[in-house]
């Protein structure tokens, strides 16, 4: 039996979804890996690698780490937790298999990796044994405000970020004690982060998001969209600061 | 006289301070620019021109916007608003003015350009007037959270983002109320900082980084510090998420 030296486990951001919003070190992490892993839902290729493939080494492995089907059961469930907790153990060791070969694993994330990104549950049960790097990506919400030409925060704002999955007490409370806030997760939770931006005053000036910087994308004034359905990827937006003042002095 | 087509605005975030965290599309916007304009203080050539300038074209025209000198005013004092406002006014005049010739302007940001970035100042004076376009970056937080390793937000974490410039009250309340928390602006309010982690019990958690990304680097658990300085280019992360309890299931 030969000793072999461990792999390397490179967790990559890819950007918001314009596949030139790729940072220079994803791209050449992608160049070199042997193994490009990545989460998403069968029958569908996932977001991440639509983004990255033009930068893939020919024969390089691909590792899909295919989310179990679950939209049978309630989220709050703890059927759901430990189907999802059995997901990432099993999908880690999946990645660990290859590590142990000597190999480099690259796995994408959507946007930067250990914000609100799947790449963290690999993370947390590898990177404590296997040397691991961690590539940030443009954030979806900087793809987002850039596209809009938003400036969101400056001096002294503060900024909360919100998943648009909390209650709509929790929201509202929040939503009113800030200067700027990001609504991420939106999809079916529009109209619930509607009304809690209107009871904070803060409606007029929410900007809303679909795609960011995707072929397909389209922004709009939160008050002149005219239905509530939005699709997982998008998101919403209030800037702590308009500027206009600064700039008619 | 002939009637010359505007120019273009480009603000371009040139990502933390490591090169190759540049995205592939500000490194285009660079080689294609007639102009690079970028924010300095006299006598430094500004970081946002030391992330980039492998990717400037030759011969391209640089714009170095020096702020004036405003060490001996009190920030808080009228004077000072009024030079600093008037600095903005002056630099938008100078970037306007080569737009009005047709040429393209590259405004570097350090990070991403609309959030707390100096870009803004130029942005709400004349995006309204100029095509302009905004390349986003990755953000110092996102650099410095992916240095240290640290999954910094997940599931229905709440994030709050903080200048270590506001009072210690307000910081303490909001540590208080928060899952998740970057504290941007560290520089002198170190202390009042590690004041307000320790009042809200999260010093333990705090991680300190120093110029993330950049080869000077250093960061180290925030208790562990044994001073109070710290550079303009350091951050305080607190994590919402430590994600042991699922990896040990
Ligand atoms: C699991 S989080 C991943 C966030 C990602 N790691 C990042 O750095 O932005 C998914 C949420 O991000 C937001 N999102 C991701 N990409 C987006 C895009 N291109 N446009 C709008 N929202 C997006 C949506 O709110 C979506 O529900
Ligand atoms: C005016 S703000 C600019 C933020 C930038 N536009 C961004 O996207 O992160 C400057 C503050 O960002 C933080 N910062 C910027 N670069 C940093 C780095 N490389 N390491 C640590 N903190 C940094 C510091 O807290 C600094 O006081």
């Amino acid at each position: 039996m030969n000793a072999v030296s461990k792999g390397r486990l490179i967790g990559v951001g890819t950007g918001p979804g314009d596949p030139e919003l790729m940072t220079l070190k994803a791209v050449r992490a992608l160049a070199e890996a042997d193994v490009i892993a990545h989460f998403a839902k069968r029958g569908n290729n996932g977001n991440a690698r639509t983004i990255t493939e033009a930068h893939f080494r020919p024969g390089v492995i691909e590792l899909p780490l295919l989310y179990p089907v679950t939209t049978e059961i309630d989220k709050s469930h703890d059927d759901y937790r430990s189907a999802i907790t059995d997901f990432y153990q099993v999908s880690a060791q999946a990645v660990a298999d290859h590590l142990d070969r000597g190999l480099t694993v690259a796995v994408l994330s959507e946007g930067d990796p250990l914000f609100y990104g799947s790449y963290m549950h690999l993370h947390i049960r590898l990177a404590h044994r296997y040397p691991t790097e961690v590539i940030p990506g443009v954030t979806a919400m900087s793809g987002c405000w850039s596209q809009t030409g938003l400036p969101i925060v400056q001096g002294d704002d503060v900024l909360t970020v919100l998943p648009g999955t909390m209650s709509e007490f929790e929201l509202t409370r929040r939503l009113a004690d800030t200067d700027a806030a990001v609504i991420m997760k939106v999809g079916r939770n529009l109209a619930k982060i509607r009304r809690a931006l209107e009871a904070t005053g803060k409606l007029d000036r929410a900007v809303y998001v679909e795609r960011g910087t995707m072929p397909t994308t389209h922004d709009m004034p939160l008050k002149d969209k005219s239905d509530d359905k939005a699709p997982y990827f998008s998101i919403v937006l209030v800037a702590g600061w308009t500027g206009r003042e600064e700039a008619e002095l």
